[in-house]
C-alpha cells in the first residue's frame, strides 16, 4: 500500500461548462453528510462572481469536521457544504469585474476579508479576524454546483494548466506564503520540512521553486518520501532516527539533529545548522528538533497544526538568537506566486494527486481519505473531486 | 525594605587616575572568591588597550558563578577574575589606535569576537563561537587593576557622563540590543516588558527613549515598579494577577493577557494587544502569557534566562502569526546606541544604582547582592563597586 | 514679517454642530473661486460615514490648482471643491459602522483605495492608481458643509485634542509615513530633513517623535527655523552656504555638505554622515547635497516634489551603497501614528499655525498663503479655515 | 566577429602545482606593464595564508588602469601588480587556519577588510574605508607567482569546480551582492538587467538561480545577448528600439519601458512594470528607462559605473514609492553563495570564458581586451589568464 508504488489515477475528463443545478456536498453533523439541491444564485455583487466548482481537493481540515464536527474553537453548528480547494468556471460576473468573465477556468482563493480593519489594509489579510472562509463553520465551502466570491478572488488559469493543478494552488499557497511571505526566504538558503503530507510536500517543492539551495524533506513513512522523491517534488530526505531506551526527550530531539546536520553536511564550524525549518507536523518532537537544527540566527516557520501545548529549549533560541514564526493560510500576492511556479513549471502539482473520484463517489472520496488508502488500496497522498456535472443529483 | 524609599547611596569619590597595581577579585571555587596580586600587563597589541577600572557593577551572572560555580555549561574550573560591567582609565594603547588615548575614561565592551566567523562578518558577532567574554569561564573578567581589550571596544565617555553609568552602559546595552537589533522596533509601537531587574527596566527605558509609544513594565514585585517609576525609568507599569484555585495554567495566562490589555486600552478589534514584548523574567508564566498579550503579527523576544525547557501555546503562535526571537548579549553599533541615550538624557542611568561600595568591600557588595538587601536595609537593584585604588591591596 | 516675530493668531472659537447647509469652496478655473451651495447628502453606504468639516488648513497643492489649474498631469476640467486637510463632526454613518457615531469629532483621511489592488491588498495603498483622493480632479474636496468617506477613514479625536490639530494630522501624516513607512526609520539614528515648511517641519518633529537620536533642519530661509526652533518643532538647525563665484555644482553640495557633517559633529571615521536625509524641498542642490551627506549604507527619502528631472552623483550612491527611496502620501496605520504622537504630547501641533481665517474668509486665505503674508503683516507658514458655520452661505 | 559564433577558445591545462617563483605582471605606467620577478613570501600572519594564483580574469577595471592610470580617485602611482580575479593552489598557512590547507585549491576574495570599523562590524565590509583591494591603487593584484591574504578569503573548490570558475567567482559575486544582499530580491520576481557585460550576464544568471520567476536581459549588442541565451546564461532578451528623431530625451525612457512591459507582459493593472532593474551598464539612458520600466514599489540597483552626474525623473521615484539603491563589489556571505550556485550547477560560469592565454601571453590577453576582439578574431566577453607556470620568468 506505499504510496511509491502507486500508479497514479488517470485523470477524470475535465468538464469545463457551467451546469444549471446546485448540488451540494452538506455536512449535517458528525459522519452525517448529504448531497442537497440547493437554490442557484442568480444576480452578485458589483465586484463579485458566481462560478461552477469543477475540481476539488480533499484537505485534512474537511475530513476532521466530518469526525470530530470542529477545529478547535471553529464548530459547526448549522449544515455546511464542504470543500476549499477548488477550481471553477465562471459563470457570471458582477458590472465592475475585469479581471475575469463568463466562461473563463479559474483557481478560486476561498477566503473573503473585511479589507477595512488594521491587518487586511496592512497587508495581511490572511490575520483578519471576520475571514469567510469556505467550510470553516458558519460560512458554506466549495463542494457544490455554484460558489459566490469576489472576483479578485478568481484567478485565470492559463492554457497549460489543468483544473486540478487550479484546485492544488489551495494548499500549495499555504506552503508558498510560509516561504516567500513570513520567512521572506533568503536566496540560496538552506531548508529543511517537517511533514511529508501535502502541505509539507509543496512547502519543500516552493522553497526550492522559490531560490532556497538545498530542501531536505524529514518523515517517519519513507514511502512518501520516495514517492515524492520519484516524482521531483523534493530531491534530498531523511527518516529521523528513533529513541533510544530511557533517552531523554530533549536529548533524543538534540541527537536527531546533531545527525541529520552530519548526514547533510551543515557543519561548518560558527556556521552549523540550517537556515530554515519549515515544521508542516505538528509534532513536538519535531518542533523541539527544529530549535537544535537551526543556524545561529536561523528561523523556524509553523505551518502544522499539532496539539496547543508545546514544550521547546528556551535557552537555545535565546543564546542562538533564533526566530520562530507562525504561519497561517496565505495572504496577498501569494496566488499569483503559486500559479506562476506552477505555470513556468518550477514545481509539478499533478504529480501530488494519488487518486481521483467523480462528485457522486464524494462520500467514498472522504472515506478513503480518512483510511489514508484508496479504492486502489494504495496509500492515499491527494484525492481530487471531479465536478459536479449535469447529470449529478441530490 | 521597599526600594522605593531607598535614600540612594551617595556616589563615591571618582579616582580617575590609572593606578600602580594589579590587585584583581578572583573566584576560586563556590563561595570561594579571594583578593590577588596579578602581573601588571606591560604590552598589547597594536590594535588593544590597556585599561584600569574604575567602577563595576554586579550582574546576576557574577552572583550565580560565585554561589553556583556554573551556568549551564559554562564551568568555573580555573581561578577567574569576576566583572564584566565596568568603566576604567586607559593606560597605554597599541600602535595602530586612534579612538582613544591614555587618560581617557572609557566605557568597556566586555566581548572580545574572532571577527573572521559567518556571524562577526555578518554583523552579529553575539553569536561568535569563540568569544571571549569578560568573567565567563575560562576568561577573565574586570574587577581588577588593569584589562586588555581591543581598543575598538573602548567607548570614550563625555564630560556629562560618570565612570558608574559608563559601567553601567553594559546591561543596558542588553536592552538596547533587544529591542533595537532583534525586535528592530518599530516606532509608534506598543510595547511589553515582562521583569523588573535591572535588564528589565533598562529594557523599558531603552524602549521608549528609541520610540516607542507605550510601554508598561510588568512584575509581580510592585515595590520595584514604584522605584522605577519614581526614578524616572518607566512610566506605566502592572501587577499580574495570581492564579485562582483550580484555574488551568494556560486559562490564567490568557485571563492576565486579557487583563493588561484592558486595563491599558489595547482592545481594538482587530488590532487587539501589543506589538512587542520583551521578556525579561525567564518565567514560564510570563512566555506563555507573552502569547495571548501580543497583536496578531506581534514579536515576543526573549531575553532573560530560566529554566530551558518551556511550554507555549504554539497554536496561538500559528493562527496569529507571532514571532518569537532570541536576544543574547549585545552586537555590532550598541554601546554607542546605549552611549548616545544616556548622553542626551532620554535614559537616566543612574537612577539606578541603590548601593555603593569600595573595591574592598566587594566580598560584602557580592553577598548583598546575593541576598538582595543592601548594608543600608534597603532591597537593592544595582550595586556598583568602586575601584580598584591605590591603596587597595591583595 | 518674520516668522519668529510673529505674535500667533488666537484659535477661532470650535464649532462642533454640524449644519444644515452644504456651502462648498469652489474652483471653477485659474483664479476663479466661487462659494456654492450643493446638495446635502442624505445618504451613504453601509460603511460610510457623512462628516461636517470644521477645520481646513491650506496645502500648497490647493493654491497650485488656484493659480495654475492642474499639478502635473492632475488637470482641473471640472469645478471643483477644494480642501483635503480636515477635521469635521460625524453626521450620519452606515450600519455597519462602529468606530465612530454622530457626533464624534473626526480627523479625515482623504484618501479612498479601490481595496481589490495588488498594492492596496499588499499594505500600500497609497499607491492605488484608482484612489479617490480629496482636492485632486476630478474629486470634490473638503472645503464644504458635507463630505462623505468611508468611515474607517475617520478617526476619533480624544478630548485634549482640537479639530485644528485634527486637520494638521493630514500634512503630519505625509511625514509620518516618511519616516515610519519608507525609511522604516532605525531607532536612534541622526536625520537631516531639507525643507522648512509645513511638510518639512512636520517631518523634522516626527522624526524625533519617532525615536530619532538628532534631527537638523536645513532651509534657506533661517527666520523659519527660528520660529520654529522657538516652538519646539525642531531642536538643531542650520542654514547652507551659499556658493561662490565660479564654484561647480558638484563641488558646491559636496562643501554644503561636509560644512553640515563637521558643524554637527557626523564625522567619525568609517561613519562619517548621517543614517537618514527626509528630502522636503524639491530642489535639485538638496537632492544633490544629500547624495554627499549620508553616511555609506545611508537612506534619503524624497518627499518634496520639485522639478521631474534632477541630477545627482549616481557614483557616490554606487560605492557609498546608498538608497534612495519616494515617499507619497501615506499608506495604512500613518494617521494612528500621527494622532497618538500629537495625543501624547510628543508633537506639537498646534504651534505651525500662524493665521486663522473664517470660512466666509477663504479667498482672503488663500491670497495670503499665495503671498506668503498674513492679515497681520507676518510671514504664513500655516493657515486654518474654521467652518462653514450655519451662517455661511453661498 | 559575433560571440554568437565563437567556437570557446578550449581550457588550457589546469597547473595546480605551487611554482618556486614569484614572477608579476606590474603596471608602470599608462601602456606600460612589465613581467618582473617579486621576493617570494616566506612567512605570514597566524591568520593568513600564502597561496599560487594559476587563473585569472581580466576585468574592465584592470584595462582602465593600463590605458588611464586611474579610475576616479584611485590613481596608479607606483608600481602594481594588476589583476584581482583568480583562482590559486595554497602554498603555506598561519598557525592558526583551519579552513584551508597546502594545496588546496581556491577561489580567492581580493580584498582584505579593517574588521573593526563601524561597517565591517556590522556585517558591510565592502564599505570599509580602509579596504586592501587586490590590484586597486597602492595595492598589488594576483596575476603574480605568489598572492598573501587572509585565509577566510580563500575558498576551496570542490571538484567539480575548476580554476578557470574558481577566479570567475570574483565577478559573479559582484551580482550575486547585488542580488542577494542590496536588493534581497524577494523570490518568485521578475527582473529587467541592463548591460550584457560579464558582470550583467552573470547578475542576470545568479538572479534566475536565486529565485527569480522571469529575467529579461536588455543590450544594444543582440550578438551578446544571442551568445548568452545559446549558452543557458539568459533565457529571455530584448534589444531596446533607437530614439526617433526629435524624440525628448525622457518620452524616449518612457517609450522603451512602455515597450518592453508590454513585450513581455508586465502590463497588468495597478501592478504594471518589472519588481527590480539590475543597472549593470552605467549608461543614464539605460538608469532614466529604470524608473519607468518598475512596479510601484519597485527597486532599481546601480552596479554599472558610468559618468557620475546622472539625471533621473524623481518626480516618477516619488509618486511610484520606488527604491534605487547602490551596490559596490560584495560583502560577507558572498562568495559562499556564489561557489554553492556553481557547484550546484544552478549557474553555468564556464559559458562566459570566450578566450584564453597562458601568463607568458598576457599584454596580448590585455589588448584582446581592450579590443574586444580576440586572437581568433571572435568578440571577446571574457579572458581567462592561465598560470603562470614554473616556466615563466620576468
Amino acid at each position: 500500500m506505499a504510496p511509491t508504488n502507486t500508479p497514479l489515477s488517470p485523470p477524470l475528463a475535465e468538464d469545463t461548462a457551467a451546469t444549471s443545478r446546485n448540488v451540494s456536498f452538506v455536512l449535517h453533523g458528525i459522519d452525517d453528510v448529504r448531497f442537497e439541491e440547493r437554490p442557484v444564485p442568480v444576480d452578485c455583487d458589483d465586484d463579485a462572481a458566481i462560478v461552477a466548482p469543477k475540481a476539488t481537493g480533499i484537505c485534512g481540515s474537511d475530513v476532521h469536521y466530518l469526525k470530530h464536527g470542529r477545529i478547535g474553537d471553529f464548530i459547526v453548528k448549522d449544515p455546511m457544504v464542504l470543500g476549499h480547494e477548488s477550481a471553477a468556471v465562471v459563470v457570471k460576473v458582477g458590472k465592475n469585474v475585469k479581471n475575469v468573465k463568463p466562461g473563463d477556468r479559474v483557481a478560486l482563493e476561498p477566503g473573503k476579508s473585511c479589507r477595512s480593519c488594521y491587518d487586511c489594509k496592512g497587508g495581511h489579510y490572511e490575520r483578519c479576524p471576520d475571514m469567510i472562509f469556505a467550510a470553516t463553520p458558519p460560512y458554506d465551502g466549495t463542494l457544490a454546483g455554484r460558489y459566490v466570491l469576489p472576483a479578485d478572488l478568481c484567478y485565470k488559469l492559463p492554457d497549460n494548466l489543468s483544473m486540478e493543478e487550479g484546485a492544488l494552488l489551495e494548499p500549495m499557497s499555504v506552503g508558498v506564503h510560509a516561504v516567500a511571505k513570513v520567512a521572506e526566504l533568503k536566496p540560496g538558503s538552506n531548508v529543511v520540512v517537517f511533514g511529508a503530507g501535502p502541505v509539507g510536500l509543496l512547502t519543500a517543492a516552493a522553497a526550492k521553486g522559490l531560490g532556497a539551495a538545498r530542501v531536505i524533506a524529514v518523515d517517519i513513512q519513507e514511502s512518501r518520501l520516495q514517492f515524492a522523491k520519484e516524482n521531483g517534488l523534493i530531491h534530498d530526505y531523511c527518516v529521523p532516527s528513533k529513541p533510544q531506551e530511557g533517552e531523554d526527550k530533549v536529548d533524543f530531539q538534540r541527537r536527531n539533529a546533531k545527525e541529520i546536520q552530519t548526514r547533510f553536511g551543515f557543519t561548518e564550524r560558527g556556521a552549523t545548522g540550517v537556515d530554515y525549518v519549515f515544521e508542516c507536523s505538528g509534532a513536538e518532537v519535531c518542533i523541539g528538533t527544529s530549535v537544535f537544527l537551526l543556524k545561529h540566527g536561523g528561523t523556524m516557520v509553523q505551518i502544522g497544526m499539532g496539539r496547543p501545548d508545546i514544550s521547546l529549549d528556551m535557552h537555545t533560541v535565546l543564546t542562538h538568537e533564533l526566530t520562530i514564526k507562525g504561519s497561517f493560510r496565505y495572504g496577498p500576492d501569494v496566488y499569483r506566486l503559486s500559479l506562476d511556479l506552477v505555470a513556468r513549471g518550477a514545481v509539478n502539482l499533478k504529480s501530488l494527486i494519488t487518486h481521483r473520484y467523480t462528485f457522486k463517489e464524494a462520500k467514498e472520496a472522504f472515506e478513503a481519505n480518512t483510511k489514508g488508502v484508496g479504492k486502489d488500496g494504495h496509500a492515499v497522498i491527494k484525492i481530487i473531486i471531479a465536478g459536479p456535472l449535469e447529470s449529478d443529483t441530490a
